[in-house]
């Protein structure tokens, strides 16, 4: 089945290339579009959610209408291990795998592109390049989004632009985003201040998987938090100009412990890869945590260990992954558990 | 030179052999004892220290008077890192290390046991024996102690007994005791009501190294805190009856642990020997610590590591014993360095 294949590999957000890939994860472009004919998500009917849902699956899951191939899933119908699987491979977000009613995704094969329906607005389009890259994804989403648009009759409004749930995402419906490897500003505790400025500048910052700044293994998203008054282009172009400078400045603090306090360094990234290697139960919090020091040890030349490798597990260390993988569910215990041995497994045969 | 040759040797206190060595580390015996004709050390001048000193080690500094070879050091001519080695390798008290005037040790090959002069008092004469064999010890003291006392005019009183400088060694000046390694019934937080029981019988428990009942690497001393009104016999044999329930308390929670958290403790173990194994940097503390978690794991039977170089190790990575090696005086953050280094090392080797 698709998704079992898809717990083996990596997914394109974590993949570890394109430009600035040692500090940039990954660069990802949502659009929330609405249909006219139906009233939004939250004043649906269970008849209104099949209807729309109907409607715009109708039109997206064509193998034809695609060049890669695709596969769409009806999330009411799929078991709670997929729904956090595709969570976790952020294919689809958290709210679309616990409201209520029909609702799907369409998933490209390289996990470029996916499509939800029936999330907070009726289409949520978004699309995702490894590393620093929001060129590619806007020309891959608008591509998309004038696709669907020609099938559809979206809700526009001449003056306020695209209509959606929240008033937050009126105008363009567009969130860009980056995710960036921060671990040398957290251990400078230099975040906090950069986040203070690109507030500022009205940038939204928050922690992979985590609530509010926390994050696990030091991975952030950086994303704009207007979408009325500027164009597409000009959204793009705010991120794609801050990116650099964050980058910098993680640079600069890695530079700064290289400098200062490279044996503690290299101790703490040496120990995290000893513990990953030797622990027999292990949590998945300690695992980003661990990995993340390992990932910084080999981007500063501390270690050896293969990158790829190392954002993959990022990725099959999480709860539905590991679970998938193993082939079954698993109390909290029994996966960290197989988590350690997964880990010392991996990190043998990198070693070999 | 002798002390250099002893850095690489483990010390019988910490061989790892002799009866119940899982548990009991070493048995102890020493012996206070006083010339009648020269005050106490306290009240000496200078020159009677040297003529203390001088007379005592007349006596006891002749090879032809001992079976095995033993070597003899003046510690107010030696330097600070030889003292502090020889208080490592408990040959010597810390208090005898660290004040004044003309004082010595005379130190078995075997390092079975060891005559200190001029420490509180005169003489204070030691035997030590790997595992729980005091027998053994009190034997070998007391033939020591006899032959000391056909030479020179022990300071005796025929009510109280051997007069010594402070009034809690008066009678036998004997000290029985019994180094325990009780990590389980630290990890069980059990400790502290077994010590209390202890106290209830006049029996003062220490920790190695450390203040009050600290311990580094959960090694705990047992020993009488009554000279007086008891035969010598009857010291060893209150000590020798209460280590025997020690070891059951012990045994019995490390059963405790291998029923009830055999994981969680198989992960302790198993990341103690990754940390020890990958550390860059680490203190003395953190490796005694380590340390006992993986000795505890032989123990038992979760990981496969060598007794006798773990006891070693527990020696070998003090301040003194690993600046003794590398063969000059290092600083802290070298000496953290240097101790990952061998450690590393050291574990290597034995994997191989």
């Amino acid at each position: 089945m698709f998704l079992d294949e898809l717990a083996g590999k990596g997914g394109e957000w974590l993949k570890g290339t394109g430009p600035e890939s040692d500090i940039v994860i990954s660069s990802r472009i949502r659009l929330a579009r609405n249909l006219a004919e139906f009233p939004f998500v939250r004043k649906c009917s269970d008849g209104d959610k099949l209807a729309i849902e109907a409607r715009v699956s109708e039109v997206i899951n064509q193998q034809s209408k695609w060049s890669d191939p695709v596969s769409y899933h009806r999330i009411d119908e799929m078991n709670d291990l997929d729904r956090q699987f595709l969570v976790e491979r952020q294919l689809i977000s958290r709210e679309l795998a616990e409201s209520n009613g029909a609702r799907s995704v369409l998933i490209d094969s390289g996990e470029k592109f996916s499509v939800m329906i029936n999330e907070e607005d009726h289409l949520r389009i978004q699309a995702v390049q490894s590393g620093l890259d929001l060129t590619e994804a806007w020309h891959r989403i608008n591509a998309i989004d004038d696709f669907v648009d020609s099938c559809l009759h979206y809700a526009f409004h001449p003056r306020y632009g695209y209509l959606t749930a929240c008033p937050t995402n009126v105008g363009t419906g567009m969130r860009v985003s980056v995710m960036l490897h921060l671990p040398a500003l957290v251990m400078t505790r230099e975040l906090e201040k950069v986040f203070r400025s690109l507030q500022k500048i009205n940038l939204a910052v928050r922690g992979l998987y985590g609530e509010g700044s926390e994050a696990m293994g030091d991975f952030y998203q950086i994303s704009n938090q207007i979408t009325l008054g500027k164009s597409e282009i000009e959204l793009v172009q705010q991120v794609n100009e801050v990116i650099p400078v964050m980058i910098e400045y993680e640079r600069k603090a890695r530079d700064f412990l290289l400098r200062e306090s490279r044996d503690e360094l290299s101790d703490r990234v040496s120990r995290a890869h000893g513990i990953l290697q030797n622990a027999k139960t292990i949590s998945s919090e300690e695992t980003m945590h661990l990995l993340s020091s390992i990932r910084l040890g080999v981007n500063m030349g501390l270690i050896e260990v293969d990158i790829p490798m190392l954002n993959r597990l990022f990725l099959q260390t999480q709860p539905a992954h590991l679970q998938k993988m193993i082939g079954g569910k698993l109390d909290i215990a029994d996966r960290n558990v197989q988590r350690a041995q997964y880990l010392k497994k991996s990190f043998n045969i990198s070693d070999n």
